[in-house]
């Protein structure tokens, strides 16, 4: 695995470049990102550009024996450019336009940006593509950061209608799929759809995830554009993307067919401060990250491409965009680079390499303070750079459970929670967690993904069935697990004829006859266990593995398929996926609430989230006879041990 | 008592038509509400009617023995309408328009959509007005739902400027009636005035209350432009409007007038989650609704036209629209309609008869399920279609307690809450509810009502006393409750010369010199009660019934007037009651709190909105002596028991 | 100090304008402020000006012996004028305009409206100006109430721009000095540059930091329009404004600049409710306000003028405006007027004398009731206009602490509060709180204040370190101490080449190089006291006067100057100005929470801001020797004494 930076020689006086080449290598840094917002100073004026700062950035960088990663700055486009076409900006919900002034100004549907794009990666690409010191492409920056992969915009209204006339080829088709004789909504020509905006109450949901498809396959096509013309000027070089955490805007697994590397930007505590964990979580691990955060996208966004993937921005301190923005713990810069180490990452990139005086982001820390000394991400990226080489490569894949993820899914349940605390991705962490808490690897992978080699599927929810993968779960005889809600829609969003879950009743043969989402402090109770936020109820001569005290079943099993017909605990969970393990033949170990293990190849890993120290010997007591390549048998609080069995 | 249910024709194949109604019959249904959302399938081009379907559907539900009700489809113009004149559409508070998409995308005061509902309601009346099957005809849905009454449009603003000068006359007198003075806001003409919008902080209150006053009005006028229509083709039918739940914004009493009969949509689930009781109390009564929640509509709605009054849509299981939707307590259907017949009503109607698989409905329930079969609702209408015929007709009224109920006072309050706790609903329901936890037998009516026929009165507030009003309570010799905030505004909306309760002071000698609004959690304290939110200073040679712990006073008695001096607890609500009930010789009980009675005629009905089972004859030693005509002396969790004397 | 009241002629009867006047009089009142809301009854008409009312108005109110203040009508202009150039109104951040209909309906930025304050104003001040009656003139009314000082009107963007041209000079030392190169935001001329709203995500805070500066200047050009107008037409009349409470829009430094008494209207019991208090303090002050809400404004503008201050509006009885509105505490609106009285005001004016019963504050009471009754207000009123006189006008100062407070630092942590719980009002507050619970008396100024008068000084924070404030802190040898965050940027909002504190690392040789924001309930802890909010690591040769627990320093002493390197509680801030005052050989004592002391030339004053009484004797054993002025040793809840030593 190798270490990077974020550089950005524009911010800098050109004095300094050389010296900060020379110190990124002498502390163990092999790539160097630039250029993803830099437009304004490649193209000051309309069709003038200005390569001669770009072309000696590179060649300083280059000299010192970095690799690049060269960023398209389409994220951030020139005032210039907006004044010249004031229309291509997106537009809010309400009907505003998003202005300049920031970044991501721009509405991914508006054909006259799309030329201008075309445009400057072509030059770009034309320029710099056999570049020797240019390793890879990124191609904007962080699809979707600010909400900004749905427009309102004329330009998207166009797209969108576009989009529905290729779909349904004739109104009537899309009347009858949407099902708008409902309150009167049919329609009598495709030109008479608008966006799903300002209604008076909620609109046809599926006119909604129609939308979200729409809006994703924008943001694919846009990726594609510049991919494209990458490819052609660059050849041999992997195009990457950056993606964020906790976001499902848009399909990552489309676009990463478009990829060769899936990238991702890591910001452990600003995740757990921004999103659903309970105060009590925000406590515990404000300095650490809750300790699935970073994994878990890990094991996400390798699935989204053929398995090449980094971290393309690590946190190394204090970030700037949270509500509350402490500093990691210290250890946890290096515990987060070797967690994604042992996830497989072909690279960690620290955001940033010195923090900048200026701007937007003047409180987020980089690898140097402002004042050009070190900090303490520095301190940490020297020591994990010198450990990185005692890690063998790894050999064949551990054992490793598939968890199915669908971005579709996501943008339905957004459509229609039914109850406000369904949520979909919360969902999918709760069991990803679990299966973690229990020690094993796994895959987060599409639905559509090939499960040859995996050993157990968790399908959280799987709302729209495909064919395709009906066809694959049936064919399987490893243990599988379908959760709630999985297949309660076809894929026009309406209840299947035989209700849910649909097909799947093929496989599992039970009937959801009616459900019910569950306010907060509503639960049903099983001996030890509770479901909370949603229930179903369930018809069927299945006899149940687990039941509510009063005798209803909540999770069935039929040969090797089980159903979950709940929002099941933590204990229900954790019982339910050791019983499929054990059916898989995975061996699990119930870990410490704070501690983590990943294998890779024959290593295996373990992190300790928490703050005080965890001996490995209460958990394993063999512990002592590991061959230990990073730590020992007692890891410190934000510590690491790696080891190879003896 | 009737039942039905609502049905769509449109959205099921024309094949299962006549299976649908023979089943209606079959379950023991006998009318049928359709029609309503219809208009793009009545007239699917401009002016290119479409009846063959709409009189086929008529014909064979008609022929299976089912009485129609049809609605006019006005909540849901086509899209070409819109299109045709896109200021047809409301506007919010903030400007925008409220677009297609949903329903109710209008606004009441456009002229040109109130000629396009002239021209389909003549349409459908000229076609279906002497139709046979046809008992009653359904004038638009649920008038107000999602926020629609009040616009903010220029037509709204034209036609209010036209409703000033018709009540006004002259600008002059407006500003001095308005007390424009103030702040330098006053007008030369009646075009100089906007609707009170978009002002930098809070506009006069009077400019609030009457342009609540016009929106009301232009229901009232939107409303009859129907009726008159209907009752003009379609002679001898009932004209009905089905009112919401919780609803204040338009003037139903008024509405009411052009109404034979008042009809709402009764859903207990949704209203509990949706409204202001507490968490304990969504806890407690998740699956069976507020024990008072629907009696306090049925009553209330009663009012609303010289008594006729129904239920068009009765929540039959989840539904779709609240934060966390559950399934009611078996029995729960059955008993709310057994409720609604213990208060009066000529129908109930089980909205709807199949669940839609589609659209935005598609999560809530209907006595069929998507896949046809009967779900729960449907085996409890038929439970309690057997069980109607065994309750006599009511013959004279059971002694009854008036409670004073004004649509104005609600946006009064609303427009100047002074301190935001104060919600006149809310303190409506509470007083409401003390009087049924005592057993009483309540009617909510317009303060404007004849009270001859009452035992007793309580006016939780009344801010305005019309002339009327004051002279009808003059002339009562029944025990009479003013409670706080009453007689504090003249009909401009200041404050009356003698200050509250203004011409009051006339029925019982006091004044309100001071009133203070409390934050939660700051109360002042009597011996066993508390006032909590607003308390009044009174000036006053009374003697106090009741007083703080200070010695302050909060109930004064002057002959058969009681006024309360501020937001009272049921302790105190229940002594006061109690204490008036015995004066007007109303017999009371002391229910436990899941527990409700109603008499109608000579038979009470006991509902037990309980989780647990309740003995009667722990609350009635004689109740075994009862003859039960429903139940017995015994009333399971979410049940029923019905009797007379013997 | 004088007693008046506001009182608006316009409002009642000119029958009772005389009777009135002679009320005030014989109730202690001297002064009357009027006129500020009456533009359209002194302009009916565009340019048709009725002076008849208005002439008489003064006219009585003078020869009853009252000094008028004359306030500009400029806060409400008539709808004839809004509608004769509507863009005149402001623009708020979400681009809707803020229309007619209550008040403050008006762009500061606005040319065409500024000649028309230029046209009343002078027509006002060439007809009173040398009025006898006449004392002081009041400029508009309450700037920036309604969030009215930014706006995003086309005049305001225009004015922004020419503001930045005169600041700048140039473009491209616009883009060095806000970091434009960042995000590709570099402008090509002053006219590239909007509003720093609607963008898509947060704006350079530099931009937004020039924005404030920008509004707030324009409140100062603004005002000093009025003020030379009034000067040329009214030689010898104080021009005053009346500020508000906890507001720091605009710079009331600059504003004070151009009057000679600065003024404030003062509402504890709204302010209390309002803002950050916990619901602790929001029920334990609710009827008393908390203590050092008053006095804190009395202490702050105090130092916006040459030392001439006073009370504008002081509130007499409930408010209106308030999310909860109680009723002062029997004693409080006496207690309101010796505190200001103690703290050196020239004038408490009630407001208002009569509460009118129409229009928006109907329910904001005055001495009198609208039944013209007095209401306790008037009563309290009464007896402290006797109390006055009892004590002396000061001589020489009693010994001060300066505390620094900046309106720019206000504007730059709330564009960038790195933590969402870091507000600098809230920390200025909890400093100037501490010392008043050591019985100090406080000087709340400037930064760019002379402070050669004081005995030690307490910089909350200073982010931005101006050279004039540098040098002058250089030069003290009383204590100083230098709160969190300061100089921790540069007057272009960077990070300084050295770090935090900047240029203070010439006083204090330390050096901040991380800072963390912390959420609730994440602390760190001393021995006794807790550091929560933020925290800062420090570098520094210095050994820590406090530490916390772990050892990291959090107090660092350096000669005459301490750091405070984090969000301090109340006991350690206590015990760190105990230290300081010891070192200024200032008398300190331990108050009980809710008394306070001040001292005035040789007379103290303590207040009982709570339900009990308090016998001074507690605290100070001699305080049955002082010669009392007013009261005695034991005050009653909601009372005062006042001695001089004898």
């Amino acid at each position: 695995m190798k270490l990077g930076s974020c550089y950005y020689p524009e911010h800098w006086p050109e004095e300094i470049w050389s010296e900060d080449a020379t110190r990124m290598v002498e502390m163990g840094l092999s790539q160097v990102r630039i250029g993803e917002f830099a437009w304004s100073r490649i193209e000051p004026e309309p069709g003038q550009f200005d390569w001669a700062w770009l072309d000696r950035a590179i060649g300083i960088l280059g000299d010192a024996g970095l690799e690049i990663i060269l960023g398209t700055p389409t994220a951030t486009p020139p005032k210039w450019l907006v004044d010249s076409m004031p229309d291509m900006v997106a537009i809010d919900a309400d009907g505003k336009p998003r202005g300049f002034g920031s970044r991501r100004h721009y509405c991914f549907s508006h054909q006259g940006y799309r030329t201008e794009c075309k445009r400057i990666v072509t030059a770009l690409a034309q320029r710099y593509g056999n570049h020797p010191a240019i390793a890879a492409w990124q191609t904007d920056n962080e699809y979707g950061c600010h909400d900004t992969v749905v427009s309102y915009s004329q330009a998207a209204a166009q797209g969108f209608r576009n989009w529905l006339a290729a779909k349904y080829e004739n109104v009537n088709a899309l009347n009858k799929a949407w099902g708008n004789v409902f309150w009167s909504m049919e329609y009598r020509d495709f030109a008479e759809i608008d966006p799903p905006n300002l209604t008076v109450t909620e609109p046809n949901p599926v006119h909604v995830l129609d939308y979200r498809r729409f809006a994703s396959d924008e943001v694919v096509t846009f990726n594609k554009l510049q991919a494209d013309i990458i490819r052609a000027h660059a050849p041999g070089r992997d195009v990457v993307h950056n993606y964020m955490g906790f976001y499902t805007e848009f399909d990552h697994h489309k676009v990463g067919q478009d990829l060769d590397v899936a990238s991702w930007d890591s910001y452990p505590l600003g995740f757990l401060e921004q999103f659903w964990f309970s105060d009590a979580e925000k406590l515990r691990y404000a300095r650490q990250g809750h300790p699935d955060i970073a994994a878990f996208h890990h094991d996400l966004y390798r699935g989204c491409t053929g398995g090449r993937w980094s971290v393309m921005e690590q946190q190394p301190g204090p970030v700037n965009w949270a509500r509350y923005n402490p500093a990691p713990l210290p250890g946890m810069v290096r515990l987060w680079t070797l967690e994604a180490m042992a996830h497989g990452a072909e690279l960690v990139s620290y955001f940033r390499w010195r923090q900048a005086p200026f701007a937007q982001e003047q409180m987020h820390a980089g690898l140097l303070r402002p004042d050009n000394m070190e900090d303490q991400g520095a301190k940490e990226a020297r020591q994990v750079a010198t450990e990185i080489p005692a890690v063998a490569e790894p050999g064949k894949a551990a054992p490793t459970v598939a968890l199915l993820f669908s971005y579709e899914a996501a943008w339905l349940f957004e459509t229609q929670p039914q109850g406000q605390s369904f949520q979909y991705l919360q969902l999918v962490f709760s069991m990803y967690s679990a299966l973690r808490q229990l020690g094993l690897n796994v895959d987060i992978v599409s639905p559509n993904a090939d499960l040859a080699d995996h050993q157990m599927v968790v399908a959280p929810s799987l709302p729209i069935i495909g064919a395709g993968v009906l066809k694959k779960l049936q064919q399987l005889s490893i243990p599988v697990l379908i959760g709630p809600r999985s297949g309660s829609k076809t894929a026009h969003f309406s209840i299947p004829d035989n209700l849910a879950p649909g097909e799947l009743q093929d496989l599992i043969p039970l009937k959801v006859t009616r459900v019910e989402s569950l306010r907060p402090g509503f639960v049903e109770r099983g001996e030890d266990f509770e479901i909370a936020r949603w229930i179903e109820h369930v018809d069927t001569r299945l006899s149940a593995e687990e039941a509510l005290n009063d005798g209803r079943g909540v999770v069935f099993v039929s040969e090797n398929m089980r159903y979950l017909a709940g929002w099941a605990d933590d204990v229900l969970l954790k019982r339910m996926f050791r019983r499929m393990a054990e059916e898989a033949k995975l061996a699990v170990i119930e870990l410490p609430a704070d501690l983590r293990l990943r294998r890779l190849g024959e290593t295996c890993f373990a992190f300790n989230y928490g703050t005080e120290a965890i001996n490995l010997t209460d958990l394993m007591p063999d512990a002592g006879q590991n061959h230990y390549v990073i730590g020992d048998a007692t890891i410190a609080a934000a510590g690491v041990s790696a080891w190879t069995r003896s």
